[in-house]
């Protein structure tokens, strides 16, 4: 069954001097005040579409990742996974570079990064965003 | 010059019973808890990849269509975005479909419909996400 995910942004003015404000149905995100200064500029306390982004894809790659361990019956204790992504203004976005750290039972680093491999490949935020280059780095901690 | 943005998961456990913390590193985000359960059932007080994408695609839409609309003359006071991005278990991230009411003085409806349609193929996030259907409402308010 399809499920629906809503969010909102409310935009003021022009690009360079105007402002947004994002909420999201769930209420987790409160409101998010994003600007073009803070998503060029990555001024502190703003967010982006690009830091959105990598939200998203470190979350929908560490439930791939677990979900394949877990398959191949090595269920992980704990996955770190940073997504940084990569905007370039006048260009588009480019790039998410996912990083994982992982302490998972009874598996050895080639397996790891097997599994990590396919799970950047397959994981459906991956398969969403099939207009950049996204890569894994996967190490056992 | 290109712009990093970086967010991070933290995932203990499998799939179906783990649980994950999503943090970014403007700190705006706080730390939002996501499960899969709250990415399929849209459970109260949780987010999703989804949301994120749609929060996302939200924020920079309503960028783009802010300097489009400047660009030809007139600039909007307020664009009120909303993102519905589809997610179907098993299947993956089928949509986002973007509904924006505007006020932009001086502009027609048909005006603000091409220009509205404009962002929605050509904004950086909506080119980073040419994995999935993509698709604009806009009305003037």
């Amino acid at each position: 069954m399809a499920v629906d995910s809503s969010a909102t942004t409310v935009w003021e003015g022009n690009l360079a001097q105007g402002k947004g404000i994002v909420t999201a149905a769930s209420g987790v995100l409160g409101e998010l005040p994003v600007t073009w200064a803070s998503r060029t500029e990555r001024t502190a306390g703003k967010t982006s579409p690009e830091e959105l982004v990598a939200a998203a894809h470190s979350a929908c790659f560490s439930m791939a990742l677990s979900h394949g361990l877990t398959q191949a019956g090595n269920p992980p204790d704990q996955l770190n996974v940073t997504a940084v992504v990569t905007f370039e203004p006048g260009v588009g976005v480019k790039s998410s570079v996912l990083t994982v750290e992982g302490k998972v039972p009874g598996l050895d680093q080639a397996g790891f990064e097997a599994a990590a491999s396919e799970a950047g490949e397959n994981c459906p935020i991956s398969q969403a965003l099939a207009g950049i280059e996204i890569s894994v780095n996967a190490t056992l901690s």
